[in-house]
Parts: structure tokens; sequence; C-alpha cells
């Protein structure tokens, strides 16, 4: 196998752009495919800083040193989450000092432990029965609660987190399967910022797993080994190896699937409006909410409503 | 495992709707449900003809089966394919006519091999270098053509078929996959009259393969064993499979998911129109088609268009 470009011998071969590249070709490959991607969704502005939420994960790690060699102000944002089980967030914080070290790059850490004095797995035990499934959406409120807070406060043009093609198309699928027009409105690269949220950016929407794990063999990214031990529900993983059960035999569906999607999302943006009325700043935190204090006030600094001057 | 209605002891357990029954009352839910898809998208009229197209497999003799004993005036049409291969279609005639005699059902012969001197199978073969692909769209093709021919002679309200939820649900997966809006503006389980094309009209389309399976064995409805030998494309059964993998996890996820289509079908009429121009009369039969001659015409009765009066 030669490089496509060159002739050189092969570093990768991409199956669903039926190409082969050696590391060199690859690599400009892959920061063509980032930059066209934010410039395509106007995701960023060149002067104004972007907050990536930095797991420690492939994803993140190379989104965030991609975005770094493209030249924008990137700050790194990782959240230690306070999972004890399997050492994983304290194995999350060490990678990820260390990229951001070895890069250059700016982090700011926003420890829960620190802040409130317990993680989500200790709130969580505390809470009610234990379910795995609610500490993901505990997790899931409490990143972005935090994501959007660090932004604002730090001027960011976006947050950009570091989804991937194979997750897009596996929330598309999901979402698509139930029909359901309000996510069908917006599992898309970009969400505007509005009501006070900061923008939403996915500069490797587009980019496939397979494609973001050669970059980081390619630039020797080191990452967390291991999931979450509290990984996301079966049902998703189960439609990602349904969607790398159709692209083993058709390569290149993931992407057209979600490219095809692109060109009609607009068609739900109707059946997005009117879910939820329009947010009012939380009595707490002034964050954007729906209710008088933000669940995020309400489980992390235990902050109640004000009682409710008539009921019943 | 007992009847969710009287107790007795089931006859066929339906996860898709987390219920049970005895032979009798799947009966009355079986036929309830054609009942109300019927009224439900305004198929049928009481004291109009609907001719079923009847290939002998489970599907097209349930539909027949169900139709009649709700009382609308059931014409069969057979049509003999000529597909020697295995016996099949000589199998398919056999189990057809015999059904029909035992129900009393009028059947309405059309072979191929009579009318034009050979069948699907000895055209294709003489045609080109034989592919099982292009024997599959030359049968489709044809029957379409056919259907329609006979539904117009007729004075039928409507062409049925077999089409049951499985059927409809991979075909949405497939359309939606690529986002072909063309087709997911008709994924539909009627197809109005336009242009001269009789109305199409899916009764099962919200029947399981389970449950239709489950009505022939109630019935003792015997229907042709084993698949046609040019069966359909490899990713349609795959893309079936997977759906059946899905709703194994997650019972009733199939019909929410066309269900849930219904409700959006019409975001993608926009996108239908346009494909191709409006049709004409077919310069032999008069059916309507987007070409001076038809492509039944032209392929079966070795009809040529008339020579164009410049070229080049």
């Amino acid at each position: 196998m030669k490089c496509r470009i060159c002739g050189a011998p092969a570093f990768v071969k991409l199956a669903a752009h039926n190409t082969t590249f050696c590391a060199e070709h690859f690599d400009a490959f892959f920061l063509r495919q980032v930059r066209r991607t934010i410039e395509r969704f106007g995701m960023l502005e060149p002067d104004r800083p972007v907050v990536v939420a930095v797991s420690g994960g492939k994803d993140s790690l190379a989104v965030t040193h991609a975005l770094s060699r493209l030249g924008y102000p990137v700050e790194a944002l990782h959240i230690d989450l306070g999972i004890a089980t399997g050492g994983f967030s304290a194995a999350s914080l060490e990678i990820t000092e260390k990229f951001c070290r070895q890069n250059g790059i700016v982090l700011h850490l926003y420890s829960l432990e620190e802040e409130f004095g317990r993680g989500v797995e200790a709130l969580e035990r505390g809470r009610r029965p234990f379910r795995s499934r609610s500490i993901c959406s505990l997790c899931g409120m409490t990143k972005r609660h935090i994501m959007n807070e660090v932004a604002l406060a730090r001027g960011a043009a976006a947050v950009a987190t570091g989804h991937n093609l194979d997750d897009m198309a596996t929330a598309l699928l999901a979402n698509v399967l139930r029909w359901d027009g309000f996510y069908l409105a917006k599992t898309l690269p970009v969400l505007a910022s509005e009501h006070g949220f900061a923008r939403k950016v996915k500069p490797l929407a587009l980019l496939s797993e397979e494609e973001i794990l050669a970059y980081c063999r390619l630039h020797g990214i080191a990452r967390v080994e291991g999931r979450c031990p509290f990984a996301r529900d079966a049902k998703f993983l189960r439609y990602k190896a349904l969607l790398n059960d159709i692209e083993q035999h058709s390569p290149g569906t993931k992407r057209a699937f979600y490219e095809g999607y692109l060109g009609y999302a607009s068609l739900f943006r109707d059946h997005r409006q009117g879910r939820s009325g329009a947010p009012r700043p939380c009595g707490v935190c002034g964050l954007p909410t729906s209710s008088e204090v933000c669940t995020f006030c309400r489980l992390w600094r235990g902050a109640a409503p004000a009682a409710k001057p008539e009921e019943g």
C-alpha cells in the first residue's frame, strides 16, 4: 500500500474515502478536514479564545491538538468529576495535565471536590438508590453547566468538544429511530449561542473515530486507557456497533448519513421551537434555566427555589 | 402464558405490544389492525374491487385472506414470472391457485410466457451478461406495470400488496441512511392514484412479519417454501437483520420508527416534486411513462421509440 499523493509507504488506509496516505499526507488531510469543518459552519473566530472541553480521551485531546496547530487561541478546560471507581478521574487528570504541559496549552482545572466537597460519584451515591444511568445524566448536566460558565467567563467564541462522526451518526440514528424532532433539529456540528448559553462547536464532527485514532497514533498522543466505569448506555453502544457493521459493508455510509442529514436538518427546526419556554436566569448563578434555580445549583450548591406563594 | 383478554392459554406473545393472545383474540386483534390501517389511510372503497397482487408468499396470502374476511371485493392477481430455477414460479402458481380455490377468491392469472413467449429469467439471460441484481429490477418493473394495467382494466379502487411493517421499516432505514428525499416522501402505506397510475395500498404496513406468520399459522395458510432464487439484495436483508436486532433489545422500535416517520413524511413532499417531468402516455400501451415508449413495452413487446428527427 502506497500513499495516494506521493507514493511513499502508506501510514493509513481510509476505506470511507477510498484512499491511502503516508504519515505526512494523512496529517495534512486531517488538518484540512478540521479547518474546512470550522470554516463551513462558521465555528470559531481567529482572535477570540475557544474553550475546549478536555476529558483526556482521544477525541478531546485530538481536537485540542489540531485547533492549537491551526492557530486558534485554545484554552483547555478539564473538569475533575471525582469518579473514584477504577481511579478514572485521577488518571484522566494526569493525562490531561501532561498533554497540556507538553503542548504548551493553557489549562483551566475545575474540580468538583474542591468546589463542592464531593464529585459526581459521591453525590449520586448519597442521593438515592444508585443507578449508573442516573450518574451519566448528572455528569452530563454538570459538564454542560461548567463548560458554559467557564466559556462565558473567558469571553470565548465557543466551547469546543471532541464529538466525532461516529458520535454524531450514532446520535442521529437514535434520534431518527424515534423521529424526535426536537433532537433532529440539533444533531448539528454547531449550536448557536442563544439565551445566554455559549456557542457549542464540534470541529471533528466529520472525522471518524478511525481517523482520530490514526491522528493520535501519528502524534504520539497518549490518552486515558479504558472507559468511564459508568460509561454510556448500552443502546448507544449497540447503535454504534450497528453503524460500524453497515460501514464495513458499505464504506462511507456513516459520513453520507450524517452529511445527508445536514441538508435536511432545517426541516426539523420548527419542531424544536416551543418545546420549553424561553429560559430565564438562574436565581443563584445567573446562567439560563427553565426554572427558578437551575439543576446545577440545586444539586451542587444545595440551593432551593423560594417557596411558591400559593399552592394547591 | 395466558391471553390478556380472556385468560385462555396463549397462542402468541407479541413483545412489541407487550401482550399475549389466545388464538381467537389474536385473530380479532389482527383483523382490527388491518381494518384500522385501511380506515386511517382511506385505502379502499367498500363497493369497488381491490386487486391484490398475490405472489404465493405469506404476506400476500395473509392480506388477501384478511381483506376478503373484512368484506372487500377482492380479486387476486398472480403474475407467473417464469422463474424456472428451483421450480420457483411453478410452485408459486400452484400455492396461489389452491389458496384462491379454497377461499373462493377470484384469481386473474397473468403469464409472461403465455403473453410474450418467455419469462423474466429467460428474458434476462438473453439480454446481457447475467446478473441477479438486474433480474430483480426487471422483475419489479414488470410486476408494477402489470398490476397497474390489470387494476385499471378492472376499475379497481386500488392495487393492494402484502408489504409488512418489517418491509416498510427496512425501506425507511435504507432511505434515511441516504436521506433520499424522493423516496422519503413515499415510503407510505398509500400512494395516491396519479398520472393514470392505480392507487397503491399496503394494508399490512403496520403489522410485523411475526404477526403475519402467526396469522398464517392460525388459519392454516400454506405458503411457498423458500425464497425467490434471485432474492433481494444483500443490503436490504442486512438492514432488516439490524432492525430485528434493535427490536429484540427494544421491542416496539420498528413500529415506533415507522409511525414516527408517518408524522414527518409530508416534510419530504417538496423534495419529491420535480424529480422527473410529468409522465405522458406510452405510445404502445397508453400507461404513463417518462419516455415515448415505456420500458415494459420496449422489453416485452420489443417496441422501439420512433427515430428522433435530428440527432447529433
